[in-house]
């Protein structure tokens, strides 16, 4: 497989660039081919401007997302996005590597968001009318593609989880998981999490990188999380609002978007669980 | 009172910039002082990077979190990023406002989070051991002090209800009001959000900034978020994870974190509710 691993830390000796090799070391030691996005060394600009739309008039006010459409649609993007939207096209895997940084993600790679996922690239696909709200939740010109996250948290793993003050750990990713990810098609597998990651001595070092190189070794059977496609009948058009009863018993608010999957245990059983990013985040 | 306001889109004759013009006068017209940091216009810098630690030796690994603890102990910040220091400890009350791209804030705004909210100015603070985990979420140097999100959304209010596909829009924006805004002590009043905005027509919004007007001149007086206080006994110390059976019925993850709170309804009766912010998203 081709796989882009987009890396978002201005500190290529940290733990991020050290988890980022092992992870690059990994793919290609398993035969992949694997391009990395560097943001801070490729000097990226974070911020959606006018300097992003050359055809825009001087004195023309500036729509963002009409402007990304003319840019797209024109094939005037500037250089560095449409480089960005060449990889995005390219690769079966995206990974998108970061510090979480006051619960999301670092500005840099927000901007590599909000500047490369054009309108009619990543948004603003398909037919939009009453009956059919556009390519996207599980659509669009990314479907069929993978793609995961690799984060590193300071806090603990408790405080990230179902009762943990700073709220679950899939939930704070959700907007990241289903909204980035998942909106232009992308099948989003569980998050590898990193927690306590200032404080990781060598043997805790070793063990995450191991963690980390099974993921790689399973980046094309992994289940992704089962996030309900938009047009796939749970939805109701154009209010977008999932029918009443499809949900498992007490989800609410995020896990709504989830289907029920049935699972297979260890000892053969079959159980039914809510999703499997929540098992996920706690083998992180 | 005193009010900043953090405005964040590349547009001065957008939606953003017609409903700034429209609080700034307003709460000047209520005789409050009323700053503006717009972070286009400054030219703000998104990125942390080495550049934010100029006592850090070049050939220094760069670790971000005890980079900014010892710019700021020793008063090495940047220019830019202790006049927006400044600026919060000058306000009473901060306003982020923002277009939510991609379910969150644009790249600029999280730069300004990211540079601004300092290692032992916005985190980091107070006692840190087995019996606290330091001054935050609710407490901090910015405690006694309210905060509020005015944001646009393209999409309608029911893609973002609690059964709409993209998430309720209070979740979506909990890693914001909780994770950056309550964090460092700030009191978080629900936010004021503004669906349809590529779409609002003139008389839209004339209604819409009527709303506004409401809630800047309200500013003092409205009911903030009732999240709970890290310090206040509900929490166990230090997995930092709620106390079972403190919860109102059926909240799970971020509901989790807000109080249950009696309210008088205008037929004065009592009644419990789960949150003061759902009720704002149906009615902003």
């Amino acid at each position: 497989m081709k796989v882009l691993i987009v890396f978002a830390h201005p500190e290529p000796r940290s733990l991020n660039g050290s988890l980022r090799d092992v992870a690059v070391r990994e793919l290609e030691a398993e035969g992949h081919e694997v391009r990395v996005s560097d943001l801070y060394a490729q000097g990226w600009t974070s911020e959606v401007g006018r300097a992003d739309f050359p055809l825009l008039p001087p004195d023309a006010r500036l729509a963002p997302a009409a402007a990304s459409k003319q840019a797209f649609e024109s094939g005037t993007l500037t250089a560095d996005v449409k480089a960005e939207i060449e990889k995005l096209l390219w690769a079966d895997v995206l990974i998108l590597q970061f510090p979480l940084w006051w619960f999301s993600m670092p500005a840099i790679l927000k901007g590599w968001v909000d500047r490369v996922f054009a309108y009619g690239f990543a948004y603003g696909v398909g037919e939009h009318s009453d009956k059919r709200w556009g390519d996207r939740y599980g659509e669009g010109r990314l479907a069929g593609k993978r793609a995961m996250l690799i984060v590193t948290a300071g806090g603990w793993q408790e405080h990230y989880s179902a009762r943990g003050i700073n709220g679950p750990i899939d939930d704070l990713l959700f907007p990241i998981n289903h909204g980035i990810l998942y909106y232009p098609g992308y099948d989003v597998l569980p998050p590898f999490v990193v927690y306590k990651a200032d404080k990781l001595d060598e043997a805790g070092f070793q063990a995450t990188a191991e963690r980390l190189r099974e993921r790689m070794r399973t980046l094309a059977t992994t289940s992704p999380i089962p996030y309900r496609r938009q047009n796939g009948g749970d939805y109701l058009i154009p209010s977008m609002r999932l029918r009443a009863g499809l949900e498992h018993s007490g989800a609410t608010s995020f896990a709504l978007h989830v289907e029920q999957v049935e699972a297979r245990s260890p000892m053969g059983e079959t159980s039914s669980v809510h999703s499997t990013a929540e098992g996920c985040a706690a083998t992180a």
